[in-house]
């Protein structure tokens, strides 16, 4: 248990530096870390762990290692321009528990930014609000890791367990990132993960297959068009089966713990389609992107060959010799479960209660998360928690300032309980 | 009625150069006349009207006239690189009744090639098909119109009236190509195009639209997919009432001359679809090509707006703001009907029975074509009548050999007759 004086102190340092962190988090922001675009802001995390004097790690994430894990997902991009950056604090003694602090600096794209009521990069802070792409998911979470850890050293403290802040890629599309962090030998007794929860925990989760199907057609000329086969029809056919899939998926939904009071679990995303050439052909070929989900407990190769059985059916009904190819191209992720008990849960949630006056919820999310990497690969408890936001993925993305404050000082109270702290003189 | 004896001669001479008119052709399939890079076949055939002594017009159709004029098809390329080719026959002595003889030397694109047997660009002849896109549509029907003059010259004989022979731009998608010729001043007693149409003449056609529709999402994380509105779903809902249109229409056919006996005279085609850019998030955009026909006696912007009418139930439906919005972007055409009585076609019909034996069969298209400008703006019957083709705009394009010689005999049978002819020294 912290002592209450420490965590008083604690809190006061955060809210003191709190407009510090809202800078950074919107300086953050404003370096649009798009999928092999994320140099930029990773140079702002790795000057700022530098800075507090942690040990910098910064590599490209691609190894023979990693390709051969079961849980890399294949990658569509040049591994070569992707970073993970890593901060490590080494107390003078370790005495305490270690534990890694998580994020992701990879965001998503804005969809067309003429929908926004301002631009993703401008984070500005509007009724409590900060908006932009990734303000949510998650760069308040990376400037929640930074500043929890820089709040103590502001309240004269020092943690005494190893501490890796994890800066990693690639969350938002294969989870090769964190993957890579774990293969290349950072493990801890704890990781916290603070992704937009809505200053819940995670309990459960789905994993996660990308795959692209490409659907051929008969083109003609539109003429004769009932002689053709329009691969963009056919597109919508296998959809449709694959929307069957869905269904019979989120039918079994009783079958599998923490999920059987969740509305919707399981969600197949078709997330980008195109198709054809020239207005007056019949498509020849229609390419679209399949965002599948699966339950934990289900191996991504299992799921996959459920998925390619039903491509099969598909293809067979649209009667064309490869009529429907699929291929993975991106997440290949199991889901996962953090088991109930844990210490590091039992310290949060003190965390939590003395931040927020209330219980720690937990839930179960049908969405992919890095925590998979952590939990079935590094066999350690994965805190998935974070702030309240709007619109990820979405238009006008936006975390909620306060309980960025809030999510922040509970970190910072956990780690000092985690890890211990000590005091020290030189401030970070 | 021609003399026996001459059509006789000029059938011989068809069939003399029948070889360099292969070679001839098939050189021209093999420059790929895609939209805007059409100049490389245009020199080809430049060169040739040039060495047979025609007078050559090549100039860039884009003008404020051709922009004006209610059948000019909006454009979404670069009008710069856009070149007709029209080489003029001057008889010495203009006797005869004067004619076009046009054809459109832009082709479609190939669609996948690994889906074709060989390089769409290859023009070989197997089995008595000469393959390769633009093979049947339709540079044989230029090759066709190319030597059935040379075919004259080579039996010694000369048109007593005036010959425009036109290799026009644009007809596979505005149609702009042929309307600026006409404006150019080119207009004539009559107009043949040798179009793919299976050794038959075009009795009524259909008018075309091409527009692209904007389908409007709400994005959002997969993982509360129910709070969005994929875009590429709402897409596809688009499409589903524009089918309904589409089947209305269809069912309004016995109202229209020609096209009671046409099993679906009115084809909207959906040729290409893009939308999205993140697998894992639900789509806020998507967009799709239309090409809607059109009964002629319709006209093209009566016909927008009922189109226009039901993307906006649509829209209304979908229940955002913008959710739908539709832009022309190629044709905006008229159908026509061509009369029966003609002189012009009562020479057609002895030239084809003089060469297949049998009658001169007319019939309806669902497809668009160039003769709509020479029949509703130039006052002037137009034959549309050529060779028997498979696949076109499909994959494995090709044209009928002997179909082609035979076509091409008819088409020099018919200058003969409707121009005149006089025996002449110097061949071309």
């Amino acid at each position: 248990m912290l002592d209450p004086e420490i965590a008083q102190r604690i809190t006061k340092a955060v809210d003191e530096q709190f407009d510090d962190q809202l800078a950074w988090t919107a300086e953050l922001v404003r370096r649009p870390s798009l999928r092999t675009g994320e140099a930029d802001a990773q140079d702002l995390v790795q000057a700022t762990l530098s800075e507090m004097g942690l040990e910098i790690d910064r590599w490209v994430i691609d190894s023979p290692e990693l390709r051969a894990h079961e849980g890399y997902g294949p990658t569509t991009v040049d591994p070569s321009t992707l970073e993970n950056v890593v901060g490590t604090w080494h107390p003078p003694v370790e005495r305490g528990r270690s534990l890694i602090l998580n994020g992701h600096v990879d965001v998503v794209p804005t969809g067309p930014e003429e929908y926004w009521s301002r631009s993703p990069w401008d984070a500005r802070i509007v009724d409590g609000w900060m908006y932009g792409r990734g303000s949510g998911d998650m760069k308040a979470g990376i400037g929640a890791n930074v500043f929890a850890l820089r709040a103590l050293t502001a309240a004269g403290l020092r943690p005494t367990g190893r501490i890796h802040v994890e800066s990693v890629v690639e969350e938002e599309c294969t989870g090769n990132g964190s993957l890579a962090a774990l293969l290349r030998g950072y493990t801890a007794d704890a990781c916290v993960i603070p992704e937009p929860e809505d200053d819940k925990l995670v309990r459960a989760n789905v994993g996660v297959l990308w795959f692209d199907v490409t659907v051929r057609g008969v083109p003609t000329h539109l003429r004769v068009m009932s002689s053709g086969q329009n691969a963009i029809d056919a597109a919508y056919q296998v959809m449709g089966d694959l929307r069957r899939l869905e269904a019979e998926w989120n039918r079994r939904k009783d079958e599998h713990r923490y999920f059987a009071d969740t509305e919707h679990p399981i969600n197949f995303g078709f997330g980008v389609i195109q198709g054809g050439e020239w207005p007056s052909s019949v498509p020849a070929r229609c390419t679209f992107t399949v965002r599948a989900a699966l339950y934990p407990g289900t191996s991504a190769a299992e799921a996959w060959a459920e998925i390619q059985r039903t491509l099969e059916e598909s293809a067979a009904s649209l009667g064309l010799p490869d009529a429907v190819v699929a291929t993975p191209s991106g997440f290949f992720a199991e889901g996962y479960v953090l088991e109930e008990g844990s210490d590091a849960e039992a310290v949060l949630a003190r965390s939590h209660e003395r931040v927020f006056g209330s219980e720690l919820e937990s839930f179960t999310t049908p969405g992919y998360l890095d925590g998979r990497v952590f939990t079935l690969y590094g066999g350690m408890p994965c805190l998935v928690y974070g702030p309240v936001s709007e619109a990820i993925h979405g238009i006008d993305e936006r975390v909620d300032v306060e309980s960025v404050r809030r999510i922040t000082t509970s970190i910072a109270l956990f780690v000092a309980e985690w890890c211990g702290v000590e005091p020290v003189e030189d401030a970070w």
